[in-house]
């Protein structure tokens, strides 16, 4: 018999297809896409030698190069720094100037690596740049909310392969941010609980979905995993704003994003996939039930009619079954990269 | 400047991305993935000669051959038709039994075709497959929800090629249903409209975006298009379910359906697609501020980070531009097939 499993966090119930499930290795990808790439690319716009100028620059701790990681504005922004924030709405169009930010973090100088096979310095050094974006961001009075996320893989929507991530400052808070804040807020007000810090306990204690932890995160499998091996790595502390965290936080952070991702690209064959920081709006980061985490979806599987339709997904892996593979993944140890 | 544009259905923002925009030429297809095809597969499920039970089966009305629709169980259903309906919650995880529907629509006998190289009989036969099928869950005490849709092309997600469509019938409200209906109370109560019937008469004045339109039908590239070539076909009539629409009606709906996948077809050299019929809830067959209506997209790009990130979408194809690339296609005359 499926089951139906409807996530409190987003209030979407998920089909998990019991009669159609897969197993997990059925899901590893035959050839790994990174493997064939160059360590530099001379057309790649990232690369060492093509550099536009940066907008933050950090340099190797142990003189590795004139570099280590790069902030530039987006060439194609989806949106422009300049110019009014200006809102227009006639009764049946709702219109407002496309003003905000549109950076890119380029991650390291080698082309031809990713979060998996960087060290956790390089990893750190991500999420760092990160928070150094969202922080400038929120300066700017037209900004309501940041999306900090990574594209990695064609599937996955990136068109350049040189590892990078991307900080979007938006001028409004989207409408399903607001939708999942009250929902949040609902729980909130019937328990007195912060819905994530809930979760967070609830999968600590019952642990079958756990994939890795640290001193100050947790990783799993979510109950109502939207697609297999979909993740969360929730703060163990309550906290709304990502914006918020210790350098010491991120520190931990790192490494156990760096585990977990290093447990998807050695088991499942570097799969693509999407990573994202979700953190309250700007103005609201100190909301009692609101819980900043990262969300990671390999893209193993395709979006159809009945997602486009219903907004549900139907996911043919246990997420119990997803976990337990993530758990047994054999990484190889640490090797100088 | 990049411009942002609210749907005032489904509350979204998009990022109508100027800077990147590309001209709508730009998403042709370099090869038409079905032209390839032959026009039987010994070792297709859905070929003459591999049938399996059916649940309903049309003829030809001219004697073309033994079947010219039918109507399958899905042989993975996400949902089984047996089993009693059960709710739990147990204060942080809910769920329900996977009970409901799932069938399949072989549209037609053949393998290499598809709506747009099909007749106007083929097109609208599934559209009273849907509708027939869709009437059969209803009286299903069990059945809330029911999503009719066709999934064309390996990107569309479906790994079948042979043309069919698919019926779900759900046990419960998809919560973005639920989002977008509350949503649309909230603006009849505050205008008086259907905030599509609104919709309907803005696009019907502007001509901007319209693509095509019939007696009872209007096609068009909704204002707040989340990619390019979205499409919508609203009926001209104001009401909630799909179900209530008569036989008349739907042959109307099938020429338009098919005029337009004709002009994507054409334009664009045969891209996957999903389409999508979106209709009220069972048990709200005739609210006032609900309308049903078709959504066609076109799987022309991927989605990435800043979509998962935040529920938003950034279409890179101005939707005035997409709608008048479709207004100028030039569609062959019909042969037969």
């Amino acid at each position: 018999m499926p089951e139906l499993r409807q996530s409190m966090v987003t209030k979407e119930w998920v089909i998990i297809a019991t009669e159609r499930a897969q197993r997990p290795d059925a899901f590893v990808m035959p050839d790994a896409p990174g493997a064939h790439l160059p360590a530099f690319e001379p057309g790649c716009p990232f690369c060492p030698g093509n550099e536009e100028p940066e907008l933050e620059v950090m340099r190797a701790p142990r003189g590795a190069g004139p570099w280590a990681l790069r902030v530039v504005r987006n060439k194609f922004p989806a949106l422009s720094p300049e110019g009014e924030k200006v809102r227009v709405y006639d009764g049946v169009h709702r219109y407002m100037t496309g003003v905000g930010h549109h950076e890119v973090i380029v991650e390291t100088r080698r082309h031809d690596t990713g979060p998996a096979l960087q060290t956790v310095e390089e990893v750190r050094a991500t999420l760092e740049a990160f928070q150094t974006r969202g922080r400038a961001f929120v300066e700017d009075p037209r900004v309501e909310h940041v999306i900090y996320f990574k594209n990695h893989g064609a599937r996955a929507g990136t068109s350049l392969v040189h590892p990078h991530g991307q900080v979007i400052g938006l001028p409004m808070v989207p409408h399903q941010m607001r939708v999942r804040s009250d929902e949040a807020r609902r729980y909130f007000d019937d328990t007195g609980s912060c819905v994530l810090c809930r979760v967070r306990d609830d999968e600590l204690e019952a642990r079958e979905r756990l994939v890795a932890e640290s001193e100050g995160f947790v990783a799993f499998v979510p109950y109502a995993a939207f697609s297999p091996f979909h993740l969360w790595i929730l703060p163990k502390r309550h906290r709304a704003s990502f914006l918020g965290t210790s350098k010491a936080e991120l520190e931990d952070l790192g490494v156990l994003l760096r585990d977990v991702l290093r447990r998807l690209h050695y088991g499942l064959n570097d799969p693509d996939y999407n990573y994202v920081v979700r953190s309250a709006p700007v103005h609201e980061p100190a909301f009692d039930y609101m819980h900043w985490y990262v969300a990671i979806v390999p893209r193993v599987t395709q979006v159809a009619g009945f997602e486009l339709g219903s907004g549900m997904f139907i996911n043919t892996a246990l997420p119990e079954e997803s976990a337990a593979f993530l758990r047994d993944v054999e990484v190889p140890p640490d090797s100088v990269v």
